[in-house]
């Protein structure tokens, strides 16, 4: 059941002492570029550099004592993995991750330094999928997934919960979205607490199924995404795509050099360092296919794990 | 004159409206590794990516009208001149800059883009004084040197000040040194406010003049200093080596490696941008040469200026 303002509030209360409040950022200069105030809620300085540690802690901390003892299991490209590797180490159970032998090295380096146990596979849902049922099989471990599951969309609707708090009279908040756990979660929230504020998704024009499927009604997979943006290769899911359907304004699609400039960007007025995937609500503004002139506008920085040794700038 | 609390404290008056008051961010992490509790005070998020617009707003809101209005001119290898092109900007007057045209090109941008007019050199001190001495006879334009001048060290003292009432009970405070402007500020600041804490300046053994100087007991230049740390490339001045010898607590030098980790170490776990100057104080403590076990232990993170495209991680 899509989770209400009341399982929000409860989610919140339950990962508050084990995650960052984080700060909200502004930039004088990009707001010039854009023409917009813009506000900037810096979860690539979450726990585990990404708003994922709030769905994975949630999902954790809502298991029973007995189904908690097995441990729990997932399969990530990184970022949930890491949350979830660390989350269950926050409640002393084991946790078990399938990942993509294609991750970012700094994403597998972290997952491990929390002490999940990995096992590496093809990078394909197929793989991952048969990975995962067999760790499952074999340990007892509940599957918590990476963002089709209401207690993750719960935990991640609270990064909206405190951007809201903080930041009031907003036009529009965007989000990345890749498999949909952050913009269903956010637009469960703003649609409860800020009703008249827009809420629109972007997503790399090499990995828009979010687009095609908000469009076409049904969800339309990804067939071999490629974008720079690792965060996002993953497709919707049935529940995440219903609340996209329902309370999500619009989805956008970027491309990769607008990703790029505008990561570049964020790195070099902020200082701050943002992943590709959490760059691309910028760049739709910086190709302007959301009109922001003189708006008050909210983007989720979704993460900051990057590898330092590949990065796209030149 | 050596500048007193008095003038310290009129300084941070007279800019406040100018820049930014920077936040101090600490990261479990690395504290962890230094086994200290570790506070960084973040001057990279400060106007122009860098302390330096403290000291030359100062200098330049001190002029009289008809000084000012002849406009301001120095010789910088980047910060600096960034910062004084915008505090000349603020005040309606024109920037006259020398820089040697070994800067990062991150840097010749932001001062052309602050509206400065730019003669490049040869990248030695001789070449940089000849620049400028011709630009002041030509223009009338008012000298701001870049460290070794009262108004600028009263300026760059502010960020202690900010720091201080931040942050009780500090134990020591670590920045780094090249001219010299920060250390001798931050120095001038604790003594008068918190006189048990210590103070201690960091430099990148390449380019090792403040640590000779202060051994010897007088001033001894560097000769062509070899650094990542491009910001520290200029040797003490008297002014600054005299409150140095007088009121810091020590000089540690720090490898090349070692300032190349530290500033990797800032980048992958705070997710923030610092510039290899600014990590040379935190590779201080990764090589052990200053004990801070059990401390409280600030480091001023003096600047986030870096060009992308030429990064040193591999």
């Amino acid at each position: 059941m899509t989770p209400s303002l009341t399982d929000i509030r409860a989610a919140a209360d339950r990962i508050r002492r084990h995650i960052h409040r984080t700060p909200v950022l502004s930039c004088a200069g990009i707001d010039r570029l854009v023409g917009a105030r813009l506000f900037f809620k810096c979860e690539n300085f979450q726990k585990v550099g990404a708003f994922k540690i709030r769905g994975a802690t949630n999902a954790v901390l809502s298991l029973n004592e007995r189904a908690a003892a097995a441990g729990v299991a997932t399969h990530s490209s990184g970022n949930h993995a890491a949350a979830l590797a660390l989350a269950a180490r926050l409640r002393g159970v084991p946790a078990y991750v399938v990942m993509p032998d294609t991750a970012p090295q700094v994403k597998k380096e972290a997952v491990a330094g929390y002490g999940a146990k990995i096992t590496f596979c093809a990078p394909t849902l197929e793989a991952r999928e048969a990975g995962l049922a067999r760790i499952v099989a074999d340990t007892g471990a509940a599957f918590i997934p990476p963002y089709n599951d209401e207690r993750i969309i719960a935990g991640q609707a609270t990064a909206a919960l405190e951007l809201l708090a903080d930041i009031p009279d907003l036009d529009l908040i965007l989000t990345p979205v890749g498999g949909g756990g952050l913009v269903s979660g956010t637009a469960l929230t703003v649609r409860s607490l800020s009703p008249s504020s827009r809420v629109i998704a972007a997503e790399p024009r090499g990995a828009d199924d979010a687009y095609r499927s908000f469009r076409a009604g049904h969800i339309i997979p990804s067939v071999n995404p490629q974008t720079i943006a690792d965060g996002l290769l993953t497709s919707l899911g049935d529940k995440t795509f219903a609340i996209i359907r329902d309370c999500v304004d619009d989805v956008v699609t970027v491309e990769e050099a607008d990703i790029i400039r505008a990561m570049r960007l964020i790195w070099e007025r902020m200082k701050i360092i943002v992943e590709p995937s959490a760059a691309v609500p910028l760049g739709a503004l910086l190709s302007r296919s959301v009109d922001v002139q003189g708006k008050r506008v909210a983007i989720i920085l979704s993460g900051g794990n990057v590898d330092l040794a590949r990065l796209p700038f030149s």
